[in-house]
């Protein structure tokens, strides 16, 4: 293969990365009943369900490393272990893995059938795949840069993204958006985002202050499978702080080519350009791709919107 | 067929609306599609998604109704147009029908695939028979007093609820909880909410006074998917204020049958016992299924957790 990659290189690469994370979800699978089995016969048990998510963590990042070792041995990845080894290395021009064995571990350890396997792609410093497979619902998304994004449900055909087409979204307060609690809950971080949340729900003519009564707010406790529930379109925009390029690598392409906007923190460019700086800067906006309407443009729509929420949130730090 | 209903009685009617459930689900997804066509072809269409989702709300009770009126023509029937007619009536003892058409409108009208007919049966004043069915993910949840909880999935077989078994669950700072934002958004209703959710996910250590450090909060934005989630064990708790009986009354029995707690407000008796009063009440609390331990029945500690839950939140108002 030579850099950066083709449009065949890529098809090739999309068969290999749809075949991998369907392996990695069966052994989701397996860990998900293992840690059932535990936690129902009680806490005296040799191993509890932290002890086994870090274990199914590890067999699943094992699994990946050693497939993408064999067809791919010289590619660069990144993934949690190679951040917490202390081996932080500047994006390259080298096509690079990013991925997250288990995104939504909490909802993994609980049986909230939310958690997924995130495989992405990193070319020329920019995601250009991405795969996202949640195996407790068999829900496979799909993303690759120029060929479009797809959701094979149960097995069926693809379904190209978004599911309903793009459609007009013209404010805040028409809007679905996800927002996550995260683990970070000591009070600087905390009561900034729950303010947050409460301008984005609350009503301006009912005592909320900056209030932008959005339609709801949804959690789901996956960045990975909020960015590709936006992508489908059945998430208007996601708001994340605090988690990491892997968890969202594969997502942001998967939203990009269903015509979703990906950008960072509130200080960044909003032009829709994923650059190094967003993609590891661990703050993330993504809003659904929106219909040009004879007055606006898609784009500018979904720059007016982004302006509009960070108009509206507290800067919250990634600490 | 004479009363209080029998248990065979209690089989016909789960056969009669697990297929009245699929049917309606049928006409949900039609729904969804037409609401999809309709907002992708702008705004400048005949009618708005919200027409939509009203007519098909109303699609969905009429067919309801008419195949209940066929099947039950004696039997009372409760649902949100019995109580905006202003008909409001104090339970009876004889069997009456609880349904909410479309639980999770909101999802419904963007797309997002949490949206479910609540069928629920309501005899001597208690939940005796639930049936919540999401027909865009195929998942169908069944509760019948005394013969058990089950979920199935893509037509495949019943599987016993919850999936899981039953766990221990120590405390609140083990647990996964549903909170939703619901549609009372003025300041007096919304900040309580939301003070509730700062503590129940806030660290105490960390500056969050009374905070809980659950593992995290989850909204789906559907009452009746989220007490079968409960159910299901995929979720340890629900707390919600606002919503109706024909919105949980399905729920209820499903959770309970498998080993769930269900109670009403802060005030009411935490003892499990389903009374009028709470089921009408608009504000419930239901903890999943808790494995005894040597020390605590499981039952002692859903009251337990109940107790600590309410020692935390605010006491909201259902305007």
């Amino acid at each position: 293969m030579s850099y950066p990659l083709t449009p065949s290189d890529l098809r090739d690469l999309l068969r290999f990365t749809t075949t991998l994370a369907r392996k990695a979800g069966n052994l989701i699978l397996e860990g998900s009943e293992a840690i059932s089995k535990a936690s129902a016969s009680g806490v005296n048990e040799k191993k509890n369900s932290v002890d086994l998510v870090t274990e199914y963590d590890v067999k699943v990042e094992e699994l990946v490393k050693q497939e993408i070792k064999d067809g791919y041995p010289n590619w660069g990845f990144i993934g949690e272990e190679s951040y917490s080894s202390g081996a932080r290395h500047p994006l390259t021009d080298e096509p690079t893995f990013c991925v997250d064995p288990i995104d939504g571990t909490t909802n993994f350890v609980h049986g909230f059938p939310f958690a997924c396997i995130s495989i992405g792609i990193i070319d020329q410093k920019k995601p250009v795949l991405g795969v996202v497979y949640n195996p407790f619902l068999d829900h496979l998304y799909t993303g690759v840069k120029g060929q479009g994004s797809y959701l094979i449900r149960n097995g069926g055909t693809a379904q190209k993204l978004p599911l309903t087409g793009a459609r007009p979204l013209p404010s805040l307060s028409q809007a679905l958006v996800a927002i996550e609690w995260g683990s970070d809950r000591k009070a600087s971080i905390l009561t900034k985002k729950s303010d947050s949340f409460l301008r984005l729900a609350g009503d301006p003519d009912n005592g909320i202050e900056k209030g932008r009564m959005a339609h709801s707010l949804r959690s789901m406790g996956s960045a990975a499978l909020n960015f590709a529930m936006v992508a489908q379109g059945g998430l208007d925009m996601y708001w994340e702080i605090g988690c990491w390029a892997w968890d969202v690598c594969a997502g942001v392409i998967i939203a990009q080519e269903a015509g979703g906007f990906v950008t960072g923190s509130k200080d960044c460019p909003h032009d829709g350009n994923i650059t190094e700086e967003i993609l590891t800067g661990r703050k993330y906006l993504v809003i659904r791709g929106i219909a040009d309407t004879p007055n606006e443009s898609g784009i500018d729509a979904q720059k007016r919107i982004a302006k509009e929420f960070y108009d509206t949130v507290e800067d919250v730090e990634a600490n």
